[in-house]
């Protein structure tokens, strides 16, 4: 049987200091790609931004144009005339326009209701994300630098998502709801809420500390149930989080924001081992043993 | 240890049909709860909605304070005078202000920008969501019902992650992607979706299906590779897909949104067992025996 069509280009290349019991070694690795996409209407020569969503590129067309046909902006294939990339009209322009894509209404079709679209609306720069690629484009709030430290042992990093699953597992019965932890760097769980959104337990999770006055959290550490994004990782800045970890995968912009502002992200954190994509002089590796394969025994992080 | 508070109210119960190679049998279960919840901030007297997200209850307050922090509307403690459930002024309209918290600024705080905060914007009624609860709060798009049928045999249905994996597998190394997957009723994978996001992964295969001139999707079933919630199933209302079936877990109002468009849900499709929390009808268990045990005799579907 020959395999439906999958995007190539999902995946970026990073590198990851994985931890085990045994050691800890460097080594290249794969996350899957995430990147803005503005998605532009044209009707009647008028264009405007309807959305800007953080997504994996390829198959932007098919992305805007199922988009908009659950939004009800689309209801035919016969109202659409083009569906593709952003027409630039310079070459200087062109280059930058792989993360916009544009929807064209074909002539006569009438003017779409654009009130109340519910997506992900990234707050953008004037002029969108249009020759920005990343992170450039997203304004970030960064209220202050996050300063170095704390440090923690391998080890206690291990144990945080069997506390976390201690405290939620007397209450989660139903396998659907995210958590968000906070722990103190011995270790000890100090919060944990949960949501059927991710950013939301996390949200309630920094409304808490607000709440308390314990912002910013710098000497603390973030477990989150799922995958960490762009969203989670700006949430954690804001917050002032030094540690970030997620039981699953990060995405490339989570990598990318996490090196780029000073935070120690941690991903994959299972049984007693995890993978630490940015930041790993926080980890303590002292009960670690170095790897010494020939495969690997270069490039490792000083602890 | 004493352990950290967690939500109480989290929890919906609803009836599964729970399929099994051993047989069908309903049973009672418990769903995370999905609920719109309208974030209104008060300056210097004056009330705007400034977001409206699908929640689980619990903590509201604290995920209002959380995500504005984030956005960056609020900064400090000392700025926010009151966080609570929506000061009713008369009896009737209290009763139905569940769904909405307020925060109060405090007197001689700026004017905060409101401009670009980056969060679902469900879109709502006039008068918003207090006073209505769930569906009803949310204006949903349905560009006609659902027919019966299609009738899908238990064994196929069964297969469908093993046939996702299949197509999946050989491009995501990446543990990070999610996907979603249209198949026929024989079980033919026709197409098949990756995105960081679930909901993008969803739209990019509506959208092939729109520009291949297929919709509506009747007589298809569609799986994805996490959870299903409000925002999976409106799309594939939208896009008239009669089976919806889910590796994880539904929320409260996936569940309250198939049964009223008569969709069929399965949640917890992993192995040779799944959930069927609504539709049951279209899952054909002729090969199925059915249960016998003292407990579970009564009130199994007819098939």
């Amino acid at each position: 049987m020959r395999l439906p069509r999958l995007p190539k280009r999902g995946k970026t290349g990073v590198r990851v200091w994985r931890v085990e019991p045994g050691g800890i070694a460097e080594r290249p690795d794969q996350v899957a790609t995430e990147e803005p996409l503005e998605i532009r209407l044209i009707h009647e020569g008028r264009t405007r931004t309807v959305a800007v969503t953080m997504r994996t590129p390829g198959d932007d067309a098919e992305l805007a144009l199922g988009f908009l046909f659950a939004e009800g902006v689309i209801g035919r294939r016969e109202e659409v005339c083009r569906a593709g990339p952003c027409v630039a009209t310079s070459v200087a322009a062109a280059a930058g326009c792989a993360n916009v894509v544009e929807v064209e209404l074909a002539a006569g079709v009438p003017e779409p209701e654009l009130a109340g679209l519910d997506r992900h609306f990234f707050s953008t720069s004037a002029c969108g994300v249009c020759g920005k690629a990343g992170l450039d484009a997203l304004r970030l709030r960064v209220p202050e630098a996050i300063p170095a430290g704390p440090c923690l042992p391998a080890e206690i990093v291990a144990a945080l998502p069997a506390r976390l699953r201690e405290a939620q597992g007397l209450f989660d019965s139903t396998g659907g709801l995210h958590a968000a932890a906070l722990f103190d760097t011995a270790g000890r769980l100090l919060a944990v809420r949960e949501d059927v959104g991710r950013h939301n337990a996390l949200d309630k999770l920094v409304g808490w500390a607000f709440r308390e006055g314990r912002l910013p959290l710098h000497g603390h550490a973030v477990l989150v149930s799922g995958r960490s994004s762009y969203e989670i990782l700006q949430k954690c800045l804001a917050a002032g989080v030094p540690v970030v970890c997620a039981v699953s995968a990060p995405s490339s912009l989570a990598v990318e924001l996490a090196e780029r502002f000073g935070i120690t992200l941690v991903g994959f954190l299972r049984g007693d081992r995890f993978n630490v994509y940015s930041g790993v002089e926080r980890i303590a590796g002292t009960a670690l043993a170095r790897p010494r394969s020939r495969r690997e025994r270069t490039a490792l992080p000083t602890l």
